[in-house]
């Protein structure tokens, strides 16, 4: 069974429990077994991190900065083992995807982190000079990962982009890897630890656990050594752990679910309806529908060209053939809210089951409601229905459109497509005022799924897309400001100051 | 009984109860009567605020801003009515306290807010052209403020420093009135609505009620059409609060309790210690000692310097005629809390019980603990006595004052007195390090009660002294990020983005 990564070394595991990642092509177990912790080890994980917290309080930027790109270095050395890993536990291609997409993205992270870190911009000082005041960010303290299964390399707990931006900022980091892909997880972790020996960095900078009991998972993330806990999974677990974290006072940045509404209105299907068709198909599978950005919601208005063109989107998504799901559970939770969806009113248009095969492969599912059907159970039309899947819903008129965005529910996304010659633009008004109210980022006339790493992203959006609607999860410096504390120095005498707050 | 402002009107409350408040100086009640509101007036509001906040964003920032400053104007004309009926429900000196200290630095908030509002330099814009990405902060949506006693001009839900971000950033105000000030909060409100109507801004802007039983609070805090609370006030309600508002996805900004810790290190006592004796007296009195940011625990190395200073100070306390407090229940409290400290294994060294006369008086206080008695229990012995009192904890050497340091909560400031000639330099950098981690605001060689409106300001902290350490309550533009929303526009025709993002 595989050490974990505690203060520093690779140790034993004081295990309760093992387990093993499966492979979702075929639905079988592969042979690495990993260990389930007991509490001594998240002990010892929090107790370390609390000291490496306050050793890299004195660590410079440039140490910090090393750390980083010298982990994307390795990270690209061992690029070719790593997509191999990582396809065969997620079932993910190694070409183009983690090889030429993810790793890119990953190691483009890491480096953008560690300019940011260079930089001291995301410090954002502000100086009172009569009043001798001198305040910015700093680091906040010990930030516990849980990464989501969807992407090995962007945004695993151990290399993606919260791990990136909390150590930008000063703070150690307990991984806790995702149980689809802890091999990966294992050997990114090594590479790191490798990285932090080299830039002199406090030896607990960077720890890693395979996983622990429930319970003892909700006592860890309430336990007041942690600053924070950043989460990128589904709604039930984000929630347990919110409850858990926040009644001890210990910060919880989440990221849920959302279904990304995407409205078509009546003028953009006359002007190009068969490519929006495509793109919308295109979207919804990409990935086989496994991003947090894929559009699970539609938005129509009732008439002739609507129909046919729902038609054209069935059709498209149905001659594609079924792509691999990431695991189980994320095939039996898809196979519960697809049919959740059609008990709440909602009629397969296309696919609806999983498809007849050995692995974990759902069909590609088109489902369809009336906006006043919606307008009844707005709620539960709106389970994230993970995977490729989408649900249509035909508004009576533009009013009921409007009706139906005022229920859309906090989200990362949003998008509107209207006719290039303006026949839509007082609907899309008026949605967009809506709509900026529930959606992080609002877009026009362009799917969602694509989430640039750009200092203007905002990955991020209100309750339950995320826990809290003033931060992004993607881009950098910015999405470094969930992991700083304000820092304010008062009379302090200016030789005692920072370095980044004494002033040129 | 008074009516209630909801959706712009006074309107007769639907009470479930009433109240009144009382004269601190005699515990008489006085003669007005105010409404406990039943849920039906809560949804009222909640429903109003909801459709205010969608108006409210067509609204320009010369609107908000008018209004904010017309407040402010309407507020100085009414200085010495306002600052009568404050000073009789709360004890409070109508001179200086009131009417030449608090109500200016109320004025200036909100015209400080008004100028944020104008220069939108709170949005913090980011552009990526090449990309088509324009970011920053918008409205977050309805806000409810909690304010707390001792600041009924300055911190006044109505009028305080929160009500003045929130609107600043473009969200409407429900405010709770505090019970122990309806009066003046009555009047207050009276001069905002009149200022909302004037500015042209939706009438449901600003809403105010003046309480409501403790069920239809939780359930109005965790109801999804607010955005945010923000609370001032006990570590027990804020908690409550925290909980309702938390579980249902609704922030929660809250300023709990602090205990404020000085150190005064060997060197600065033998340097000046009279002068520091008056200073840290003065700082405990202060307004009774009712600030957020009292020093309610300080912390000294043993030796004979020692012993005559604490001598010093708590003759310099008794000296001086108890003051009045804000209530009976900050009376009760701060009986409780003392006998607390008592049974906890400190000892008093003046004070230490209700003063003997009619009235909220409580006497000036000190008590004094072993380091090693501290180290004990720490968590019992950092309740905050709110109030004129200050615990003293005097460590054996300088090895168990930084443990003292390490056992200090979250607090708003920290502060090391060290002696001018460097004898102190290197103990102080040793527990400046560690209270960096522990405090929003760190000081050397100055009391912390002052707490300057500047863009520099940080009165903020780890919990429990509030609920995120990234965030401030005072200064502007920095303390409206609290009620700000990150909006990302992805792709959105140029002609649609909102003035603030549109490119010169």
């Amino acid at each position: 069974m595989h050490p974990v990564l505690v203060g520093g070394e690779w140790r034993p595991a004081d295990a309760a429990g093992e387990f093993t990642a499966h492979d979702p092509t075929t639905g079988k177990p592969l042979d690495e077994r990993y260990p389930v912790s007991s509490w001594s080890d998240c002990e010892a994980a929090l107790t370390a991190a609390s000291d490496a917290a306050e050793k890299l309080d004195g660590c410079s930027p440039d140490a910090i900065a090393a750390f980083l790109e010298s982990y994307a270095d390795r990270l690209e050395g061992a690029g070719e083992e790593l997509a191999e890993i990582a396809s065969r536990e997620t079932g993910l291609p190694v070409r183009p995807r983690l090889l030429e997409v993810e790793l890119p993205r990953t190691t483009g992270q890491l480096r953008q982190a560690a300019a940011a870190t260079r930089s001291g911009e995301w410090r954002q000082p502000v100086h009172d000079e009569p009043l001798g005041l001198h305040t910015g960010f700093g680091p906040l303290g010990p930030v516990m990962v849980f990464g989501p299964n969807n992407f090995p390399f962007a945004f695993n707990a151990i290399s993606g982009g919260d791990f990136a931006a909390a150590i930008a900022a000063g703070n150690p980091v307990i991984a806790k890897a995702h149980p689809d892909h802890p091999g990966v997880s294992r050997r990114m972790a090594e590479l790191a630890a490798a990285a932090v020996t080299d830039a002199g960095l406090p030896p607990a900078t960077v720890q890693m656990l395979y996983g622990m009991g429930p319970e003892d998972g909700l006592r860890m993330v309430g336990d007041r050594r942690l600053a924070t806990i950043s989460f990128t999974g589904s709604r039930a677990s984000g929630m347990r752990l919110k409850a858990a974290a926040e009644s001890a006072g210990v910060l919880a940045y989440l990221e849920m679910s959302s279904v990304n509404p995407v409205f078509f209105l009546p003028g953009a299907l006359a002007e190009k309806g068969p490519d929006l068709a495509q793109e919308l198909a295109g979207s919804c599978l990409l990935g086989s529908g496994q991003f947090c950005t894929c559009p699970n919601l539609c938005v129509l208005v009732a008439g002739a060209e609507c129909d046919a063109w729902l038609s054209d989107v069935a059709r498209t998504m149905s001659d594609r053939e079924p792509t691999v799901l990431l695991s189980s559970g994320t095939l039996s939770t898809l196979e519960t809210t697809v049919k959740g969806l059609v008990d709440a009113g909602a009629a397969i248009v296309t696919g609806g089951a999983k498809a007849d095969r050995p692995g974990y492969y759902f069909q590609n599912t088109l489902l369809q409601v009336s906006g006043a059907d919606f307008l009844e159970s707005p709620v539960a039309l709106q389970s994230e229905a993970f995977g490729p899947t989408t649900l249509a819903v035909v508004a009576a008129d533009a009013a009921e459109a409007v009706a139906v965005a005022r229920e859309i529910e906090g989200s990362l996304t949003a998008c509107v497509y209207s006719a290039a010659d303006g026949a839509d633009d007082d609907l899309c008004q008026q949605l967009m005022g809506v709509l900026r109210r529930k959606a992080g980022r609002l877009l026009n006339d362009k799917m969602p799924t694509g989430v640039a790493v750009s200092p203007a992203m905002n990955h991020g959006g209100p309750f339950p897309a995320t826990g809290h609607p003033g931060f992004t999860a993607v881009g950098l410096p910015v999405s470094m400001r969930r992991f700083a504390k304000l820092d304010c120095y008062d009379a302090v005498r200016p030789h005692r100051l920072p370095g980044w707050l004494q002033n040129e």
